[in-house]
């Protein structure tokens, strides 16, 4: 079985070492942009094949995974799309899946896609980090496109399971909401904070807290990669923030009425919610 | 000089252990509606004689320290006000000001009165974990009332810079919205963000990142007396919320006209910011 994976950075990479660990009737040719990656990734054995072009790397592929920014799936969709031969199966592991169902909707039907974002909890680049463990006890969501049989369900659920991750089936626009609200708010909320503390007078700093410091700690680093996340995501985002909007204002009502009860009821039932997901019975790392 | 000191937890012990250290000639009268923490303090040499209510603490002090809840504050105030000899100075120090502020005006004409906010970065309670070098350093709010001349004003300014702290004159209605923001909203916002995801369904917390836990941490514990500071400061807390509010709205519509470089433009402004507050070249460490 011939696998072609599409770009060598974390991920990529990860896949095809955790490939190469766990099935030796695999070949994987690999391609990244970077062409020092590419020869990189061969030296290292931790792909059989190099190809200088995403065509070339895909032109007889049994498989094909997209390991790139979601711009760039995209792209790579469209152009692929005509030359991928029947049969082949696409799956990609970008952060977002709204547009990238939608790009895959759009890829002719002797092919099958599946749209994937596996929730290792890591955001640095690049092969050098590369852990075949990466996947291990991890969601990995799966979204269904237009052109997800059954057969290719099964086979893609396999297929997770043997890198160690635990296959999440939903709905793309689900996906993107739901990664909006426990994810993406999480950069965006900090620069909101510090914008809107930003208009007030400078003596504000001057009072700013410990605390102020934990909440906007996010933002204390360039944007990176999260441009290419905000970009293909605007639904869910824009959602998350109005959700989170809406219960602030609900929180401003509520102790305009001085009804500090029910900010305190809000207060346990969050307390409850996150001793339950991170509390000293749970693991204490989770999926990013 | 008489003093006394109505409330013997973290922030009153330690005024306590300062004013001892620096100034032999001060005569401390403590009181604290915890018989046992009065006992303690006084067998500890913290104070020098223990009242047993707070009548008794003030009746011939030169200057009364209220060191206990915001609300608690405002009912001593309306009761020990009558009977405060005149010329007193009386000086509080709990977290919100405009609400003590109000209560301090209603005092007689014949008493001065400062409203007081250590920032101390410290939240525990008691005496135990006293400490005279609690204020050094930090920035302690002092906001004007009715009864601040300038005698006073300098007084107490004198009174701030012998403990080790730095005084910052603000008005108290801009110290609650301005306090609001760097410190009320990070209890509130992880509450508000649990409540916008819990209205979706359980699925979402299997999506739950890494950085979900650290925007919700401080939702993991019960709200204990952060409910006398959100009682007490609805005002300066309904403000931030909206403006807070206002911006997620704002960057909604950013995502949603796919305008990333000015959401970019408000990460790097952020980002400048918190490296001016947080970075490398500043005290880890600031005040809460």
């Amino acid at each position: 079985m011939k696998i072609s994976i599409i770009g060598l950075g974390l991920i990529g990479a990860s896949l095809a070492t955790c490939l190469k660990a766990s099935n030796a009737e695999v070949t994987l040719i690999g391609y990244d942009q970077s062409e020092q990656a590419t020869i990189s990734a061969l030296a290292k054995g931790t792909i059989d094949q190099a190809a200088t072009t995403a065509e070339e790397a895909i032109a007889d592929a049994d498989m094909v995974i997209l390991a790139v920014f979601v711009e760039a799936i995209k792209h790579i969709l469209a152009e692929i799309g005509p030359m991928l031969k029947p049969g082949t199966i696409v799956l990609d592991v970008g952060s977002t899946k709204a547009q990238i169902v939608e790009a895959m909707n759009l890829l002719p039907d002797t092919v099958q896609a599946v749209g994937g974002h596996p929730m290792t909890g890591r955001l640095t680049q690049g092969v050098d980090t590369a852990s075949a463990n990466l996947f291990q006890g991890r969601i990995f969501a799966l979204c269904p496109t237009r052109h997800t049989t059954v057969d290719t369900k099964n086979i893609i659920t396999g297929f997770v399971e043997s890198l160690g991750a635990q296959p999440l089936w939903l709905d793309a626009y689900k996906h993107d909401e739901y990664v909006a609200m426990v994810s993406h708010l999480s950069r965006l909320l900090p620069i909101a904070v510090i914008t809107a503390a930003d208009q007030k007078d400078d003596l504000i700093w001057k009072l700013a807290a410990g605390s102020f410091r934990e909440t906007t700690r996010l933002a204390s680093e360039p944007l990176g990669f999260w441009r290419d996340v905000f970009a293909t995501n605007p639904a869910g985002i824009a959602t998350t923030l109005r959700d989170v909007a809406a219960q602030l204002e609900h929180f401003a009502q509520l102790v305009e009425a001085n009804d500090i009860d029910s900010i305190a009821d809000h207060s346990q039932q969050a307390e409850q919610i996150w001793q339950r997901l991170y509390g000293a019975s749970q693991r204490g790392e989770k999926n990013a």
